[in-house]
């Protein structure tokens, strides 16, 4: 399959097409907040690089990805100063965002795992740093807008990273080196579908209740 | 002392323990949030691992301790989903998880004390340390989940946690080698008598104020 | 100019003072949070230690530069303890903290962007970690005592550390190494004069608005 096309470039350009998605899509979650132009920056930079800067923090890949390609800067400052002043004069597609969204979700999940798997880390490391680099950068910008967090959120999304992380982790186990496309496509088209799904469908997963909130929820029995 | 037991076994059982209690009262803690399984499955394992994480990455002690010894997540994995699912089912002995997250306390701190102390640093560093490592995975969590953060609440805590790590740096200073394991003992039991007596007595340290507030609190004069 | 004064020696007793003024002012802006003294302690330590501490995470090197020279943990220890106990009988100079907290901004920034600049990163890096050291520390305490964090303050205080920064890496880029002294001094003055200023005159910069924000706000056209 390999000869369809080049898997390395087209995943550094995915990568980079995520980082501008989750960039612009950081800037607008935090549209209430009424921040001022840096702090617009810092919070389109740290939900499209914070994910994988964790990752490489825990995984001890330092200096982190972003110092050694400063392309990923200035794709976050530059997709926050344009959100910011095209916000003002228009409505960004919304619906089209959700699914770039979603698309960026799945490649930073697949390069997440990847990561791990290539410098020889066991398997639920690699499920581990895949979710971690897809949904850390959102939850760190929730906690600094002091938004109500992203892992409280009802339709699934982390658990859709989980779900492709899971099938990247086991395909890459039981199938020969060849196939690392198939691997790659596949997980990420199970997280696109999963969170697309969710969306359409407002799938949830089920929420934690103790004793007396599930008694309370359901009336006496 | 050392025929007695063997030392780094009973650390390691301990260390696991903590582990598990930490994971089961960070999801409790987070009861009021209705969390959905996977935001369970975050915070029971950002309580149980993240403090020992931070002192990993300021320490330079890179891929972190659960990236080599991966029974850590599968624990605080299980001891969350446990939670979650025994949870709605029946109540979790309140009084016993107290007792035990004390212990837990006392454990990690000891721990984390450690850890700096045999990489050669100053015994200033292995208190906060053995601090960081026993109170900042509370810490975080209470972040995620937007409380009202664990260095603000009444009851001494953390101040048993420095406690026991400025009488471990001492007598591992103070005394031989060979008194190890007296060491280890007496500082956790120094955590764990505090953080006893602090739940028992309603103990608390004194609370900052300024001139304002201290004229508002204690009327004119 | 070099002949003038010992610039390293001088940078490095502006960075002790910035610590200080940066754990006075952490704890400070926590007084409304009721927090007992450990919380006192561990506040101004954050945000004192926490800017500097992120950027050497971030471009590796570890253990980060409080465990090297543990003078800078006493200092923040030491002024945290102060300021609970002299505020309780006293008010602080609100106006002359102001200032000194300007100046540690310009310190903090300049040599987060040195350290950036002697590892041989490019200049956006150095303008990044400049930043972060200036200002993450107290991003971080706003995020732990759950004050509205930094990034939202109406005044300019990041964009004064990123002109500083943007300014000493140019001047750095362009002129011989022999007028080192010259760019400190005039990257520190930079961010001086801008902050005063913006304190002086409340210079803040536009806020994001979405394009229905906007309308609300201007009325319908």
């Amino acid at each position: 399959m390999s000869v369809l096309f080049d898997l390395p470039q087209v995943i550094f350009y995915l990568d980079l097409f995520g980082t501008v998605v989750f960039a612009i899509t950081g800037v607008l979650a935090a549209a209430e907040r009424r921040l001022d132009l840096f702090g617009v920056i810092v919070v389109g930079t740290v939900t499209a690089i914070g994910g994988g800067t964790i990752r490489d923090l825990i995984l001890g890949r330092t200096p982190v990805f972003w110092v050694h390609d400063t392309l990923y800067i200035w794709l976050t400052i530059g997709a926050s100063v344009l959100t910011f002043v095209y916000a003002r004069w228009s409505r960004l597609p919304h619906r089209i965002l959700l699914i770039a969204d979603a698309l960026g979700l799945a490649v930073f999940t697949v390069i997440g795992a990847q990561v791990a798997m290539n410098l020889g880390h066991p398997p639920i490391i690699s499920v581990v740093t895949g979710v971690m680099t897809g949904v850390f950068g959102g939850i760190v910008r929730d906690v600094l807008t002091a938004e109500k967090p992203l892992i409280f959120q009802k339709e699934i999304y982390a658990t859709a990273a989980m779900l492709g992380a899971v099938v990247f982790v086991n395909l890459s186990w039981f199938l020969p080196g060849s196939w690392t496309t198939f691997n790659n496509v596949t997980a990420m088209l199970v997280v696109l579908a999963m969170r697309l799904s969710a969306i359409r469908w407002h799938l949830h997963l089920p929420v934690f209740l103790t004793i007396e909130q599930y008694r309370d929820h359901n009336g006496p029995q």
